[in-house]
Order: C-alpha cells, then sequence, then structure tokens
C-alpha cells in the first residue's frame, strides 16, 4: 500500500496474453493500494534507436558522435530529449519495476531493448565506480515477467534450448543488478499459445495469487550460481 | 573468393572504433575477391519495432494481432514490408553473415535486436520442425564482432560481470543455431576506448590478420559445454 509500481509493457495487441497479465497486474497492485505507471511502449511509439535525436542542442563532441558520452553529459546538464526525461522520472519514483513482454529469440523485443538503452543511461542509473551493488537505482526492486513460444521442457538444462536461467543472466544481471536493482523471482508463462484455455486461465490465475504475496518476497541471490549453478 | 558476405552493422558513427572494424572488413573480404554487401542499420534508419507496419495489405486475424503469426502468414503469401523483402535478400545470397557492434547492456543494440526480430520470421528463417540444425539458414556461417565497454578482467568466469561467453549464448545459440547457422568464434575487442592508441591499433591489425585466414576457420560446437562448462 503507498507503493509505486512501473510496469514497462511490450506487445502490441491488448487481448493477447501479454495484455491479459498487464491487465490482471494494473488490477491486482491497485487493488492492494499500490500507485500503477504502464509505459506501453507500442503504444506510445517509443523510439528503440540511440541516436543523435536523444541529446537535445549541442554535442560535447560534435567531431565523433558516442552515444555514451553524449548522453551522459546531456544527462548532468538537463539536455536529454523529453522522450527520456519522462521515463526516468517514472524510473525514479518507482519502489519496483515489472518488464511485461514476450520472449523473442532468448531476449526482450527490440522496443523493449531499446528502453534499456536510451533510458538507463551513465549519470543515472549507474556511474564510473557506481555499478553493480553500488548502481544508482538501489533500494528498487525489478520483475521480469514474459511468455515463451516454447514449452518449459525446452527449457530444461539437458534440452536444446538449455535453462530458462542462462537467458535471464543478460537482463537480470547485466541490466537490472548493473543498476543496483534487486531483482525478484522471474514470472515465466510457458508457451501460452499451445496450451488449453484451462491451462491459461490457471496461468493467468497463478500471476494474480503471486501478486497478492509480492511485497512479501525475497529478491534472488542475483550471481552465477543462481544462474549456471 | 566469389563468397558473399554480409554486414549487419550498428553504430552511429563511421568514425567509431566499430566503423574502423567495417571498414577492414569491407576492404579485407573485397580484397579477396568476396562480395561485400553491408547493412548500416542506423544509416538505413531501418525500424526496429515489430508492428503491423511489417505486414502489406489484410492481415490473417484481424482481432487480435499476433505479430508471429502475421509475418509467418505474410512471408508465405510474400506479404512482408519491402525492408524485410529485401534484408531476406541479402541473408538468403550471404555465405557469412557478420554481426559488427558495441555491446550494450550485455546484448545487442535495440537497432540489431529489431533487424533479428523482424528480418528472421518463421518460414523464411526456421519453421514448426525446421529449428537448429534443421534450421532454414543452414549451409550459412555467422560471425559476432563487436566491442565492450567493460575490459577482459571484468568479463571472467570469477569476475563480476561474468564469462563473455554467458552473453553469447542468447545471440548465437538462440538465434543463429536456431536458424541453423553455423557459429564462427565470436571477435571481441574489448574496452578500445579505454585503452592506448597503440593498444588499438593491435585491435585493428589482429581484425585484419583474422580475416585473413577466416574461411579456413572451423565452426564453434554451438552446445552449452561452449557456454557454461
Amino acid at each position: 500500500p503507498g507503493k509505486k509500481v512501473l510496469i514497462v509493457y511490450a506487445h502490441q495487441e491488448p487481448k493477447s496474453f501479454n495484455g491479459s497479465l498487464l491487465k490482471i497486474a494494473v488490477e491486482e497492485l491497485s487493488k492492494q493500494g499500490c500507485s500503477v505507471t504502464v509505459s506501453d511502449l507500442y503504444a506510445m511509439h517509443f523510439e528503440p534507436r540511440a541516436t543523435r535525436n536523444d541529446i537535445v542542442g549541442h554535442l560535447h563532441n560534435s567531431e565523433a558522435f558516442n552515444y555514451g558520452v553524449e548522453t551522459w553529459e546531456a544527462y548532468k546538464r538537463g539536455g536529454l530529449s523529453k522522450d527520456l526525461i519522462e521515463e526516468q522520472k517514472k524510473v525514479q519514483e518507482a519502489d519496483l519495476l515489472i518488464f511485461q513482454f514476450p520472449l523473442f529469440w532468448f531476449n526482450m523485443p527490440a522496443i523493449l531493448k531499446g528502453w534499456m538503452d536510451r533510458v538507463l543511461v551513465q549519470g543515472f542509473a549507474y556511474d564510473l565506480s557506481k555499478a553493480y551493488d553500488g548502481g544508482l537505482l538501489q533500494g528498487k526492486l525489478s520483475l521480469f515477467s514474459f511468455t515463451t513460444g516454447g514449452s518449459q521442457e525446452m527449457y530444461s538444462k539437458e534440452a536444446i534450448s538449455g535453462d530458462i536461467r542462462y537467458i535471464l543472466w543478460p537482463m537480470q544481471h547485466g541490466i537490472m543488478h548493473f543498476c543496483g536493482v534487486k531483482v525478484l523471482e522471474p514470472h515465466i508463462c510457458y508457451a501460452p499459445e499451445n496450451v488449453s484455455e484451462e491451462k491459461r486461465k490457471e496461468m493467468l490465475t497463478a500471476w494474480t495469487q503471486r501478486l497478492k504475496t509480492l511485497w512479501k518476497e525475497e529478491p534472488i541471490d542475483c550471481s552465477p550460481d543462481w544462474y549456471f549453478k
């Protein structure tokens, strides 16, 4: 109650299974008294490309464009583009970040990767010696909630697609942990397109149930052992 | 000689270190008699967002938009957008795909992820039971060539960022291997922005040298052992 949640959502279709998961999260968390903000990336036509347009006004070095340096400098002088400042404000205010998306190619869809690339700039999310447990977004929680095309059996250690945790390393450790954000257990709905209507309903109910006690959960130990042990 | 190479390049600045690596690859491979095509994603303003715009004409199911189903159906009837058909043609003709990019957040930049998401659609790159060694792009080679911000020491098994191979799993195995493409050893230039001019020159020379004997290389064994052993 009173907690602030930002849901960054990457699906084109409100009637999709991802759309249902989003709706459940908004309803359940609001019911708990949380303040919920949604960044609906496709609906916002969110720009995933990291370009010179992200910097308002002059460049630090216009001879050779370096995105990392330019956004860092622009952040410091308040010179990032309006869409980035707005997203950063939402992140800053949030106690919990939920990422809701369908897994595309063992990873998040490009539009969501673009949100990570452009919003989490140096100076805002991390800094020279401020990374991992010292990252600038300390005190926040994150949760990756996604659907897969493949079945759970395909994502086991001995199966061809390997343990699903292998896929989580770049997202959870490489991005969230790097920024100092604690990571809750991921929420994975396997192959909702290939299961029965009954099974789909069970998956939706499981998400509602999990959200009811979400604030009591302990973050995972985001170290190689969790992913590769 | 006579081989066809597609370089998918994702950097905004031709004068960057990635730009130099691209230039070297184009020159060296052309010198060998290869035919080299470059998809310069930022220069092309390549669209990374997977949307309804990728399908020309009617939708298979306009009630609820499903990107995977719609692009599969559109592919079969030749109804994908022009930019995708052009990229698919380049892929189809290539013997070798080189991806040249700076590592962003333990992964490729969003613009390149968008290329993967949109170009490698079902029916073209894989199909129902045609994945991994049975993928539809069999007979091709791929090579991920990228720069990092962090040093080589930071990407070791015992260090905080973990083995660099952990990061390669989703890209090399989850995308290329999934499509039936063999994977050559990655080419990694660590922290070019933080080393001496001399060291940078050495890295460029090493790339030229590697390219001279590239066609004699054996693909890696793209299984969990290579990544997590």
